[in-house]
């Protein structure tokens, strides 16, 4: 197995993406690295690694980039050059912790769809606390507009994928909504909750956003919009309730003492919500495997994202996906 | 001024919809009160109170009802009545904490649209973490399927609210969206942008999810799915993250011993995120004031609540909602 890794993508590019990638190589005997960037930037850190080659490029898609332009403009980035790589059959996944717009335009120009799909979906896994394995939401902000038969299609993606690679053998389905009752939402939800019913899939029905952290659905699709907004409301007030805890336990000199004694507690319960642990955001739907890792990735991020990476090319989660596309779609005309 | 309640909607009802009122009734020497409900269980509650009348009624609509069936079937239910009470002039605002649905279902069918308005909007107000006045949030989950036009309606409404209420001299309204640049997200809120920015409000562009709850806006418009998504989404976090927290906490009783020291500071912390006393939802674009009161309420939340209607109706808020409507539907005209 090979990776392609865009070594120049995210906060912590090259250094964390080449540490990141030199764990892998430890762990994972079999496994080759294809590292896309600036040579002159990447060879020291790799200290002549036989595993590893570097594919050389100067060009980088900046966090600030508009996505569909920089990808059209900078045909030598290497986010861009990492896809190619996997296309053209040289490696078996892609990964870069750079601008999500970009790799996702990237993903669609340069890998392009499976046939049957008709939007990739960007499906990042975010934490549970009842110490699951979290659940994966999708479309998180691929695709704005979404139709009926897109979020049946990402149920059938998330679902293979759950089982797949997360290893839950019957993962439960549902519906984001606003209520729990058949006939709520909107009309994309109410048409969408039609075709889910009917899949091959084990569909729960519809979840509220405030039972997500709960854990009650593996698996939750929506359209690009809604799962962004969730997945930012949740960032946002996680984040907002560590700084405003940080604040009240620090505001005196005696509650701080107090706190510091709490340290490893309060520690835990921020690891619980930290969802770099579950690994990157896939984007299903291509015909190749292609990861987004967070942004602010360091090594052992890098590392989870890679681990993420080799499962779905083991258990060919791309090839599982256009054949039940493929079966759903034919079941359907008739 | 005189408060049209509904004694028997929200888990306290009736004792504490009737011990918030006689608070209110304290503070504001001017205030008359209509309770509605069952006369048998309110009466003994009031002691005689001069500024109380019972206007009694045995039917409720129950939270589990459906809520348009429930209004279409239950004439006589507390909630219609107290919104009769100010359609037909004899009170100036009503007040519920029972079935959200079924009150803008009733609010709708009884109370009416003010001319211009197309969707009424549920209008709640979301705590900050700055110390701030927190955030409107319209529309929380009234209308399903909102159109640009009606993002604008709701834009104008906050913003009036804000301003006459919350006392914010130049309220900050934003769109909430999936990135802070112009140009993003779906359809609806690209095409509510360029409304939004002609609009006679000071629009401050884009707001995502993530910058909510750290006071990035006073005034945040959005479709009622999306809206009630986001508002599902912080209440689902704040509960988990502060039920993992205790869960953290009291692990060991050494930290449980320790905990209690903090119990204070983390006492304010919930205080913070509890948005009840912040008032209840408003119902903006109906022709009457119209308020929702959290159904957990106890006889502080309904004070608050009776507070925010005093004002609303001080204020004058619908008229000027109606005034302001009027001159900008004219002014697109031309």
């Amino acid at each position: 197995m090979r990776l392609a890794i865009d070594a120049m993508g995210g906060d912590n590019a090259p250094l964390e993406i080449v540490k990141g990638a030199l764990l892998a190589a430890e762990k994972f005997p079999d496994m080759h690295f294809t590292l896309v960037g600036d040579k002159a930037k990447i060879e020291p850190l790799l200290d002549q690694h036989p595993k590893f080659d570097i594919l050389h490029t100067t060009e980088i898609i900046e966090p600030t980039d508009a996505p569909v332009k920089a990808v059209r403009k900078k045909k030598e980035a290497s986010m861009v050059l990492a896809i190619k790589e996997v296309k053209e059959g040289r490696a078996d996944a892609a990964i870069s912790a750079g601008n999500t717009g970009a790799l996702m335009a990237a993903g669609l120009f340069i890998a392009g769809r499976i046939k049957g799909i008709d939007r990739p979906a960007l499906a990042p896994t975010l934490p549970t606390i009842n110490q699951g394995q979290g659940f994966l939401l999708l479309d998180a902000g691929s695709n704005m507009d979404a139709k009926p038969e897109h979020l049946l299609q990402y149920a059938i993606m998330g679902s293979i994928y759950a089982e797949k690679v997360l290893g839950n053998e019957r993962p439960r389905v549902a519906l984001l909504n606003i209520g729990e009752e058949p006939g709520k939402g909107n009309q994309l939800s109410k048409s969408a909750f039609e075709l889910l019913k009917d899949a091959p899939i084990h569909f729960i029905g519809n979840v509220e956003a405030r039972e997500l952290l709960q854990g009650a659905a593996d698996v939750v699709v929506c359209d690009g919009f809604s799962g962004n907004l969730v997945l930012k409301s949740i960032e946002g007030v996680a984040l907002s309730l560590f700084s405003l805890l940080k604040k009240e336990l620090t505001s005196s000199l005696f509650s701080k003492m107090i706190a510091g004694l709490l340290y490893p507690k309060l520690k835990g319960l921020k690891k619980t919500m930290d969802y770099s642990g579950y690994g990157g955001a896939c984007l299903f739907g291509l015909t190749a495997p292609v990861i987004k890792a967070h942004g602010s990735s360091n090594a052992n991020a890098i590392f989870t994202t890679i681990e993420q990476a080799q499962l779905i090319v083991e258990k060919n989660v791309v090839k599982t996906i256009e054949d039940l596309i493929l079966k759903t779609n034919e079941e359907w005309k008739k």
